[in-house]
């Protein structure tokens, strides 16, 4: 994500005693998007510590599921997400978010496609304990 | 954040059956945005295990400072950031992300005020170890 260009500074006087300025590339999510199309099948684009963030399309209904080790966080960038829980749901649209406590049964549904960042530890199953045919493959960049 | 509703569904046989429904909130950013106008003072929004998210609104520069126990990451919601390292920057705007490795120097820069979403570990300190009058107190919510 980084490399080094040649450049000089006329704005800084300490830049202007830098032999090398280093290129650093901010991470587009509009761009990351436009890289795969597979649904429920979250791709990987920043590490922070031991944690991801994760792309992911979503649309139609996932699998009941929970994390016991963790918590998980969802933020809708476009589309409407419902996450239904036993009890009851939240319906999330572009611009919010919501924390499904560990351990907690959850089921995503999204009547249209929606896009959405995900954040959780490195290694966190997208089934959760519930496995199944819509277990994705973990540390999947994009 | 939530609230136990009386509420019958007559669309899932399971939810029939159960007398409460609970109400889950979103975290809607636009209106914990509106709750508070001081800038370089995150305000806690969410928690992921012991990780915060933090919604910040930032003009003008900051201090050079560093985290020498975690990487800290930038959303940009609103408006355009400058993250000056020693050897370049890195301009984000809406919809961009970037994650500062720990230990390395940073200086936030923005020429109007942004607005961004911080995600760090639990008890970061916004000035990490350069401290001094632009630290911000920790654990205030919005």
């Amino acid at each position: 994500m980084q490399s080094k260009d040649k450049q000089q500074s006329d704005e800084d006087p300490e830049a202007s005693q830098r032999r090398y300025v280093m290129s650093y590339t901010p991470i587009i999510f509009r761009d990351k998007l436009s890289r795969f199309k597979d649904q429920w099948s979250p791709k990987v684009i920043a590490e922070l510590n031991d944690y991801q963030f994760k792309l992911a399309k979503l649309e139609g209904e996932f699998v009941w599921h929970a994390h016991q080790e963790t918590d998980e966080a969802f933020i809708v960038l476009e589309g409407s997400l419902d996450i239904q829980f036993r009890d009851g749901l939240v319906t999330l649209k572009s611009g919010e978010m919501y924390v499904v406590p560990k351990g907690v049964e959850h089921k995503p549904v999204a009547i249209e496609e929606c896009k959405i960042l995900l954040v959780e530890p490195k290694g966190v199953v997208n089934t959760g304990t519930a496995g199944g045919a819509r277990t994705a493959k973990n540390d999947v960049w994009v």
